[in-house]
């Protein structure tokens, strides 16, 4: 059975100062363990499509294998989450070598929705606030896109800003997406700054490791000028998170919890 | 000593139907590997700035530090590329928890130019061809732009095609852009596709990984939109592959290798 490439869901999109309740096309995200001879590789979260290509590449690029023929065979399991392959020749994996990602076991509800809940940290952000009118959200976002277009023009960095409700209280850069919120995270940590009030602004796309990261933070307002994924989308759900995806110019898109939005 | 954020490299711009050879300014990517309590942890690839931020944010994101009072010091070598963490109270790390990368030893070059040079399999690209005209290069970054315009507006996914000097043979979308070059690399040894006269055209930045995958893959031409990092091309240089960064309309910047494009 194929998996899904997109899923619809609810949304509320601010457009010329108006809401509009409707529905969306968001992509999925999938996580897929490679095991080679029986031992666990590695995690790779993906569009869940060219299975069979990509864990191929994958281990070719990790050097494992260099022709086909060196694989004695290739097993998928989709509705699993699991790939088995087998190699003509034994190969030694020193687990040193390799990103390896922790999955945690199933939880009754299947382990494509949970595999990022991995450590005690992350619980639902309780906090109220912050509460933003539709002109605050548009703001913020321009208030980081006219501070940081050039390096990111010369530089393609992410960007990612904590702000208030009106105004940028600090920003970082960073070549990797998730270097600039944790940076962010630890200015906070080391700066004793409070999350109940603050708006993180990112310049990059909403996937579950970016939402969880802000969940960490206790951060309850994600802004981006990009797209979601379905499962960053379920999590928020979850975890108390207003996840704003496609702010642009005047317009935005509220996927979750759109109670912190007001007129 | 700071480290430099950007460096100054030549390139040949090609711009109304002229090449003109100049400099450009490019981002740099640093290697921190960080350890806690001596134990190797992780090593990140960032923006060399904030890198107390960054270790605090990071390890406060895996879950070893709640508050900042829970790590009793920092010391940040910058020189090195090391941090080392020391923690009040014992932190268990099972090192199957955490993502891991393994760095090379020093070649005597500094480990900051190497430390993706990790497997035998990276040997400089000898191929001379494929040789493109400047409207070859335009003709196939447009290509590939309407082809995936679409899922990529909806879903902020990355897109790779690997073509040869006139048409797209196979393009592959994912959420992660390196699995999209993953699923090409497998395409390429499932079908038993020659790399000797093909180029890669990819939606995202250049950066080292990136370009590794490329050199593995044997592909001699690398066309993206968007900014190459200085480590990538470094690696460029010396693995013999020609990098072209901003492919946007008729414009496009050479950053090495430019003798495999001809008028």
């Amino acid at each position: 059975m194929d998996q899904p490439l997109t899923r619809i869901r609810s949304v509320v999109e601010f457009d010329a100062h108006t809401f509009i309740a409707g529905t969306t096309e968001v992509v999925t995200e999938y996580a897929l363990t490679v095991f080679v001879d029986g031992q666990e590789f590695a995690t790779l979260v993906c569009t869940p499509a060219d299975f069979s290509e990509l864990v191929v590449g994958f281990i070719a690029s990790e050097g494992l294998l260099e022709k086909i023929e060196d694989m004695r065979s290739l097993e998928v399991d989709e509705e699993g989450g699991v790939a088995f392959v087998r190699m003509q020749r034994k190969v030694e994996i020193n687990p040193d070598h390799f990103a390896k990602r922790y999955i945690t076991s199933c939880c009754g509800k299947g382990r494509q929705s949970y595999y990022f809940y991995n450590d005690a940290q992350t619980a639902p952000v309780t906090t109220i606030g912050p509460l933003l009118t539709p002109f605050e959200v548009t703001e913020l976002v321009s208030k980081m896109q006219s501070q940081s277009d050039l390096f990111l023009e010369t530089g393609g960095v992410h960007n990612a800003a904590l702000c208030d409700s009106s105004q940028i209280v600090a920003s970082r850069a960073d070549i990797g997406r998730h270097n600039a919120l944790d940076k962010l995270f630890g200015y906070m940590l080391q700066q004793h700054v409070s999350a109940q009030d603050k708006v993180m602004v990112f310049s990059g796309r909403i996937s579950s490791e970016v939402l969880l990261k802000v969940a960490k933070m206790k951060v309850g307002v994600l802004l981006s000028k990009s797209a979601p994924t379905d499962m960053a989308l379920q999590m928020a759900e979850e975890l108390g998170i207003t996840a704003i995806g496609f702010a642009r110019g005047d317009r935005f898109k509220v996927y979750t919890h759109p109670e912190r939005i007001v007129m």
